[in-house]
């Protein structure tokens, strides 16, 4: 069988392109172009077909189907050669039981998928090493480009800067664009919803909370949920929540509205950098996505963003603020009774506590600008005498006790 | 079958002492001990049959078989139960083709155990896994334990924060060491040779590189292989090559004189944190190991460590310090011919390049005290102007273009 996709636009244009072209928007209207798949190829493999092949290949060591994108090629981009994937075996991240931290929300059922928990710190290496893999295989097939360039303040570019191949230098310089307007790093970043169901044996979780900045990652994922649904690989949706800065909420705006219109806001400076994002190029899936998926839109406060973030390092987790800022709308939410104690929630954490250890150390030194810490755990000095260290954690095992009685 | 595991001191003084007992050292000779298992209960699994096991259980959902480490729970602490294991689904890291950089070595099958893409970024989670969950063993068998500690620079530590449970707070106090004279650590640590060979589809490499500090690991290492020889799973050994750093190289002096005496030095300060060790706490063990897998020492300066870390980063990795101590040491023995072309080679990288990403900027800003960066790749500062962007690339394309050319 022979699967087959291509690039059209988001507001059915006419027009099909091939993923091969150097195209980023719809010629017609200029929105952005998503990538379709010949769902009638993939119907030639049942649901039930799918689900075993993708088990098959979860985390084996033929390359390159143990990487959690290209364990799922057919879906993703079909037509590429093996030899011109580009990949350091991203995804099939962890699916963390928030065990403590789910007790003290009182949601027992919790789980973290730890998306940084990779070769560059992000889930964006998922959407990167799609993007890349193609450009490689443009390149194999005479398509002169000289470079991939994105810009960025971060993870984007960490991942890009991680799977960039050696150029081909040809005659005409062509610049290839990676940010997330071009649509084929959703097609990477989708496979996160197929992973979810897949690390829970084929099951539906109730909701994913993810951050949402740029609002390509909650398309993406309702993509995959789509992806599966249709292909009969499951027979439910999840509910999906994006979770959003206060200080750059223009979502959240328009879902208190009904997301009747929406207007992009000048963003303020958050700590959850990555989502600092006022006129989201994604919004209008987004919100595509979110009627499709029931869902819903919560913010979160500098003060609670990173008191959250801290709350969640105390039980064992290390994630970046963005997540904080997820986990802060998951407790909204779970105090508002619109996500239950019984339900099963996904939470898809974006990067690792690594990239943002100097925030957390300041915030626990009490040196964020206008976060007073609740959840403080200050270092103590302490000189280097045994018995001094000693009386100390004797006195903090003390306070513990007390604590726990 | 009843598997079975025992502290016992490695120099072979009498006495087996249960893992579950607060005891970190010999009472006759004051000495480490290490971890004994019961052979005989372990063969009565033929080589295949564990081979099987382990690939049944790995990354699979079942908790905690799909962690790398208790997928491999009879060789580890047998005894535990299920529901007393911290696990954060650690192990079963990338092993990573090192394809580009390979090249530039000679030496195309070359891979990078990537220990660092983990929970808390470093293999240190191998270890702490086991003595965090055999402390809550204890402590649910009545052992009265107040809290785990350990003195640490860094990794360490930040796997303990992670794995560490609340303390049931009992009446006596107890802390207990979790410093890498704890040997139960090792027989997390051993399963990386177990996992590397079985993501080599049970193939033995040629070498293994390791940065090696206090030698814990060297000597896990070589746990790992002997366990599997023993029992049948592999019908060979690799070698072993330790690479230390110039300004904390005891281990590498010994073995100039072919570890005939061992002189503990003053480490010097170095990039490579995690190995500024001038008298390690594993060297007996770690000697013997070497000695066992006809291994070699090697040393990189710190101009050569950081040089080595900067080459490969410009490959698509992003390692830590270490990794680049054991590089720039592969580099020399391929160089001498210890190391030939045609070999597999694996390295061990022990912790993830954002750790150290204020170090890596430094090299590239010129700002590392006494290093002279020979793979600079500086920030390129540009107004927001498109058309100067677009020319600054212009250059760069045709610079790269004049290099390959």
């Amino acid at each position: 069988m022979s699967y087959n996709a291509w690039f059209q636009c988001i507001n059915g244009c006419p027009g099909q392109f091939s993923l091969r072209e150097v195209i980023y928007r719809c010629p017609s209207c200029g929105d952005l172009l998503e990538v379709q798949h010949d769902f009638d190829a993939l119907r030639s493999r049942s649901g039930a077909a799918w689900m075993q092949l993708f088990d098959d290949r979860y985390r084996r060591n033929t390359y390159p189907y143990g990487s959690g994108v290209w364990g799922k090629k057919e879906w993703v981009v079909p037509f590429i050669d093996n030899e011109n994937i580009v990949s350091t075996y991203e995804g099939n991240s962890n699916l963390l039981w928030a065990d403590r931290y789910g007790k003290q929300l009182h949601v027992e059922d919790l789980w973290i998928k730890q998306c940084g928990n990779s070769h560059t710190g992000s889930f964006k290496d998922l959407g990167m090493t799609v993007l890349v893999s193609v450009v490689k295989q443009m390149m194999a097939d005479g398509v002169p480009i000289d470079a991939v360039a994105c810009a960025s303040t971060g993870d984007t570019s960490a991942a890009l800067g991680a799977y960039s191949v050696v150029q081909e230098i040809t005659e005409e310089r062509r610049i290839y664009l990676a940010n997330s307007m071009n649509s084929l790093r959703i097609e990477g970043q989708k496979t996160v919803a197929i992973e979810i169901v897949q690390q829970f044996d084929w099951e539906v979780p109730d909701w994913v909370v993810i951050p949402g900045g740029n609002l390509g990652n909650v398309h993406a994922v309702g993509q995959g949920f789509l992806m599966m649904h249709e292909l009969g690989l499951v027979q439910r949706l999840p509910r999906i929540c994006v979770a959003q800065a206060e200080r750059a909420n223009p979502l959240y705006r328009s879902f208190q509205d009904g997301f009747k219109r929406f207007e992009p806001i000048t963003a303020q400076p958050t700590l959850a950098t990555a989502i600092q994002i006022g006129n989201p190029v994604s919004v209008k899936r987004a919100i595509r996505t979110l009627q499709r998926f029931n869902g819903v839109v919560e913010q979160a406060s500098e003060q609670e963003l990173a008191d959250e973030a801290a709350r969640a390092d105390r039980t064992g987790m290390f994630n970046c603020p963005h997540t904080g800022v997820a986990l802060a709308a998951l407790r909204k939410l779970v105090d508002r009774k619109v996500i239950r104690s019984h339900e099963r929630v996904v939470v898809v954490s974006t990067a690792h506590g690594l990239k943002f250890a100097d925030q957390k150390a300041a915030y626990h030194l009490g040196a964020l600008d206008g976060i007073r810490p609740a959840h403080r755990n200050q270092p103590v000095e302490l000189p280097p005498e045994p018995r001094q260290v000693a009386r100390a954690i004797a006195r903090h095992v003390e306070r513990a006790r007390l604590l726990v009685s």
